[in-house]
């Protein structure tokens, strides 16, 4: 069922945005506005909202059921069928509706080759609608936050335990098990496959592969969540196996101090982009600039990337509700990698780091 | 590394299609053809390969340390840092390899937002490179479909094992729990979110919710699948709890009929629409053909749906080494669901049924 409060929202930026309709694939946008969010697949499915708050949704015939028990009764559901195209499901909307020389927005689960043969047929503009999308969901309020939290707490846990489980000889993937393992038996599930990057491996973020066998003197990058009640968590930290060198050391005090910078700078009125400036500046100083090889950090809610993104040339005013994290990192090829992400949430006294999990050196034995 | 016959047969079809550039976004499309497959994340990546076999990559800064091990020496990769826009990366690209007012086919990863934003900056014609890019592996050797077969395996084991589990009083969720905690401990990924659809539920095919207790005199549809040395199962059938209708079995029966009948006409030289028909007439016949809501089947190998798609209206021929799904259906809104599945591969002598598990009647006493 649409969400009164955000649909009425969502109309009003639309008309300030000159905006005639949203279509809307499956995907946290579409259930934070209506409740519904079926399965990713092949098939094309939609929901719009005009600019004047009328509903409709095309669907697959195998999801019809589906949509018409999540979305309310004067929302008109076009089908199309598995022996058909959705095109003609298209055509008939656009046919009813006028989409013909429309403004359209889409947010990012429209595929493009979709896209392309949409626009074969219906003569409207397409814009890229996932700015209005995210920021309707920019402001958490209080049972937001106290999901966030909640999230955050299971993710410092399952840090822990995680730490205690590693060992020369096992494996990242074998790590990466153990986390899945440890959110399961709390009831949660894993927010995003989580990152264990060990050795050399940990100078790539978002290293994705898991085979390397963890060594003595291995630096590891342990970067997991959890979602908990739609809310997700989002923690990394940087563990040391049988010792650190002067040099691992060094490095993790500029990165602890540029955390510490980026979440004490993380007020009402600040812009994201000072967020940012606050880590980045400390580690330029030190000389290791060069290194830090993304931005400080992403917003999180109901997605685990969202907005506010905290980055150079983000000028959007930070406001109480916001939640996001505050990641520096220096990655230096060949060597090794080094972050710490915390999530915070803006509050009115200022920010509050959701995690608590250590940010002390750990060395295990 | 680009597979060199993968990369050549694309290069050929390329031309024969008038496309001079294929852009494609992290997938298992590009794992197919160079063996790297990041993350996806909300930052744009992709890989380009010119008609004349040229290669170039387009990477956030994140992912530039992986990508230069993962791709050719020769693959130039065009980085783009969080603080700036991808924008500009393709910009380089149009600029060194000419991309302007040339055709570009796109894979089914590019997001449609940043088709259009890519569309504001470069005059090229883009159009729909999936069919291209399925069909560049839709012919399996033998190598791959062992693979099918050792996952199809395990699949049927936890399938087993599934039933032995389900009992009334217990959620639609703990059973989703045991497939994947009884794949984990046979050391396969979960392939999909798996479907346990009881009671009124089964009468969606595609069902993704959760919160079910399952009853006594319940349906259940189970559509589970593996992950196997990257090569996946799909396998569902449907059982009944502590006992049957008359309904229920005389609907069974027909399914059970409709899948053999689909797979044994699924021969070379056949065309797959006409595997749709076998299946389709069946339950026509038997005047449950507007509870059949879906095509009777999908591809699979690398991904879980992919070309040969068994649908009506599609005319390609299916050759040796092709593999899909059978798995016809009925579905009546509010009362139940029935489904039976199977994959089978398409043999010299005739189709060769991967899955082994019973398709008599289960009742779960």
């Amino acid at each position: 069922m649409l969400n009164k409060k955000y649909g009425n929202k969502l109309c009003e930026i639309m008309i300030n945005n000159n905006v005639d309709a949203m279509m809307i694939g499956p995907s946290i946008d579409l259930e934070f506005l209506t409740g519904f969010n079926p399965r990713i697949c092949e098939r094309f499915q939609a929901f719009f909202i005009l600019s004047n708050g009328k509903c409709f949704h095309i669907s697959p015939q195998l999801y019809f059921e589906e949509a018409g028990k999540h979305l309310d009764s004067d929302t008109e559901i076009f089908m199309w069928k598995d022996s058909g195209n959705f095109l003609d499901a298209i055509r008939s909307t656009s046919k009813k509706y006028h989409l013909d020389g429309k403004t359209i927005a889409i947010n990012n689960t429209i595929r493009g080759i979709d896209l392309i043969d949409i626009e074969g047929i219906l003569n409207a503009k397409f814009i890229n609608g996932h700015d209005i999308l995210e920021n309707l969901r920019v402001i958490k309020n209080k049972g937001e936050i106290e999901k966030l939290r909640k999230a955050a707490k299971l993710a410092d846990e399952v840090m822990g335990e995680t730490i205690d489980y590693i060992c020369p000889g096992i494996t990242e993937r074998d790590i990466k098990k153990k986390i899945e393992e440890l959110f399961m038996q709390k009831g949660a599930d894993l927010s995003f496959e989580p990152i264990v990057a060990s050795g050399p491996n940990s100078s790539m973020p978002h290293y994705c592969e898991d085979s390397r066998v963890i060594q003595e003197k291995d630096i590891i990058i342990l970067d997991l969540g959890c979602k908990y009640k739609g809310y997700y968590s989002d923690i990394s930290r940087t563990v040391f196996v049988g010792g650190i060198t002067d040099e691992e050391k060094k490095v993790y005090d500029i990165i602890l101090r540029a955390n510490k910078a980026g979440e004490e700078t993380a007020k009402q009125g600040v812009k994201a982009e000072d967020v940012d400036k606050a880590s980045r500046d400390i580690i330029k100083s030190e000389g290791y600039g060069q290194y830090f090889l993304n931005r400080t950090g992403h917003g999180i809610g109901i997605s685990v990337h969202e907005a506010p993104y905290i980055k150079t040339g983000n000028k959007q005013i930070l406001e109480r509700g916001m939640a996001f994290s505050v990641e520096p990192g220096i990655y230096m090829q060949n060597k090794f990698g080094i972050r710490i992400e915390d999530i915070i949430v803006i509050g009115v006294e200022g920010p509050e780091v959701l995690n608590n999990f250590t940010k002390e050196i750990i060395v295990i034995k």
